[in-house]
C-alpha cells in the first residue's frame, strides 16, 4: 500500500507544509520506502520528479522541501510496493497528454484480476496496477468523447463510473488532475481539509513543524489538501465516503 | 536558437561534467536564458526535469550538478525563444509515451509554415514549433508502424525521412531517444564525441573545469556526447554534415 497527498487552491500555493509532514512516512513515521513522487502543474506544463530511494534520503525531496514551488493543483506519492519493482517506472505519480492537457495520476491500493483490453492509445511502460488504471481511465475517456474534451459536469459522471467499476477489482484511493481541477476518489481511505479566511495555525502530526497560515495567505486564498491519513493534529479533517468521487476546483469540492 | 547536449552510452553514466559546461552557455557564456531541460532514462523511466528560469539561476539544475545521476540515454537543453512564450510547457525536453516506451525530444532551431494536420493521438499542450514536430514525428512513427515497433533500422529510416521533412521547413536539430537509441539530426550545427579507452582528460571551455575520464571509468565504458556547439577545447569534435541523421547506441554512432 501507499500514501496519496493532493492539493487544490484558487491561487498558485507552495506544498512546502503539507508536503514535510507527508514524505516523513517516506522511511521515518512510517515504512513507505519504496519510492516517492510528486507532479505540480504549473501553467499548462508540469515539473514531475520521481523517485525509487525513499523520501527521507531522496535528495530532490530534499529541495521541494527547501525550494517552494507554486501550483494550483499538486498531486504526491510515497510507495510501498505491492505489484511492480522498485524501479523509476513504477514510481507514482504518471504523467499522459490528452486533449492536449498533461493528466496526472496516483494511487494507494491494489487491484485484483483487473485486467482492461488497451488499443494502444496509452500503454503501460512500468507493471503496475496502477498505472494499467490509469492508462485505462485514458483510453475510455478519449474513446467516449473523441477529440473533444467534455465539460466538467460530464467528465466527472464518466470518471465515477470508471472509478466505480475499477474500484470492484481491489482498494483504489486515487487522484487525478488535468491541472483545472483535482479527482479524488476513495476506496477505504481518503480525508480532505478547506483551509480558507479566517485560516488559522496547523501543527504536523509527523513532524515538530507549526505553520500560522494567516501570516503567509490573503484573505482571498482557499486551498484543499487530500490526504490518505490526516497530517495535522489539531484541525478538523472530513472523510470520504467508501466509493465517493469528489472534485476539487479552486481549492473546494464542487457539487458534481 | 538555443543548444542541445544528448549523452548515449554502453553503461550509466553520469552527465554532471557536460552538463557544468553546458548549463554555463545558459546565462553566463551565452544568453540562453529562457529556461531549460533535462531528461535522464533510468531503465524505462525517465526523469524528467524542465524550468523557465535561467540554468545558471535554477536550484535544480544546481542539484544535477551536484547529485549525480548515472543513465545511458540523456538530452538537455537551454532555451533562447523564438516562439512560443517562456513558460513551463514551452521548455524542451518534452516527454510522451509510444508503444509502451517513453520518448524524449529537444529541438534547437526555427521552423517555418510547419502546419502538419495532427490526428488527435499526440497534441500539443504548449504552442512551440518544437512540439508540433515532435508530435507529428510520434503520430507518423505510430500510423506506420502500428501497435508493434519496428526493429532499429526501419525506425531509422522512418525518422530519417520524416526529419529530412520537418527540416524543410527550416533549422532542425533535434535529439530524440526512446531509452535505447538516440537520433540526432542535424540541419545547421551538431557535433559529437565517443569518449572510450584509453581515456584522457578533458577541459571545459565554458568553465575552469577538467577531468580525467581515466580516474572514473573501466576500460569496457564508452560515452557519446552529442552538442551543438564542443564543449571542451582540447578534443577532437566530429560536426554532422548538414542534413545528416546518425543514430547512437551503447556509445557510439551505428551505420544505420
Amino acid at each position: 500500500m501507499c500514501q496519496l497527498l493532493g492539493m487544490n487552491c484558487n491561487v498558485p500555493t507552495d506544498i512546502v507544509f503539507s508536503f514535510t509532514g507527508f514524505a516523513t512516512r517516506g522511511g521515518r513515521t512510517d515504512t513507505h520506502n519504496d519510492g516517492w513522487g510528486i507532479a505540480f502543474f504549473e501553467g499548462a506544463g508540469v515539473r514531475h520528479f520521481v523517485d525509487y530511494q525513499s523520501a527521507i534520503e531522496s535528495p530532490i525531496a530534499d529541495l521541494i522541501k527547501r525550494c517552494p514551488i507554486k501550483s494550483k493543483n499538486v498531486i504526491a506519492h510515497i510507495r510501498k510496493a505491492t505489484q511492480g519493482r522498485v524501479v523509476l517506472e513504477n514510481c507514482h505519480p504518471f504523467v499522459r497528454e490528452l486533449w492536449g492537457r498533461y493528466w496526472v495520476f496516483a494511487h494507494n491500493g491494489d487491484l485484483k484480476e483487473f485486467a482492461p483490453v488497451l488499443n494502444g492509445a496509452f500503454r503501460c511502460v512500468g507493471n503496475t496496477d496502477s498505472e494499467l488504471a490509469f492508462c485505462y481511465i485514458l483510453q475510455e475517456l478519449r474513446r467516449r468523447f473523441g477529440d473533444t474534451p467534455p465539460e466538467l459536469p460530464a467528465l466527472a459522471a464518466t470518471l465515477r463510473e470508471l472509478t466505480g467499476e475499477i474500484a470492484k477489482h481491489g482498494t483504489f484511493n486515487m487522484m487525478l488532475s488535468d491541472g483545472t481541477a483535482l479527482f479524488a476518489h476513495c476506496s477505504t481511505n481518503l480525508h480532505y481539509i478547506v483551509r480558507q479566511y479566517p485560516f488559522a495555525q496547523a501543527k504536523l502530526s509527523d513532524e515538530d513543524m507549526m505553520v500560522d497560515f494567516s501570516e503567509v495567505t490573503t484573505p482571498n486564498d482557499r486551498v484543499a489538501v487530500i490526504v490518505t491519513q490526516p497530517l495535522t493534529d489539531n484541525e478538523t479533517w472530513t472523510q470520504f465516503a467508501p466509493g465517493e468521487l469528489k472534485v476539487f476546483v479552486e481549492g473546494a469540492p464542487t457539487a458534481l
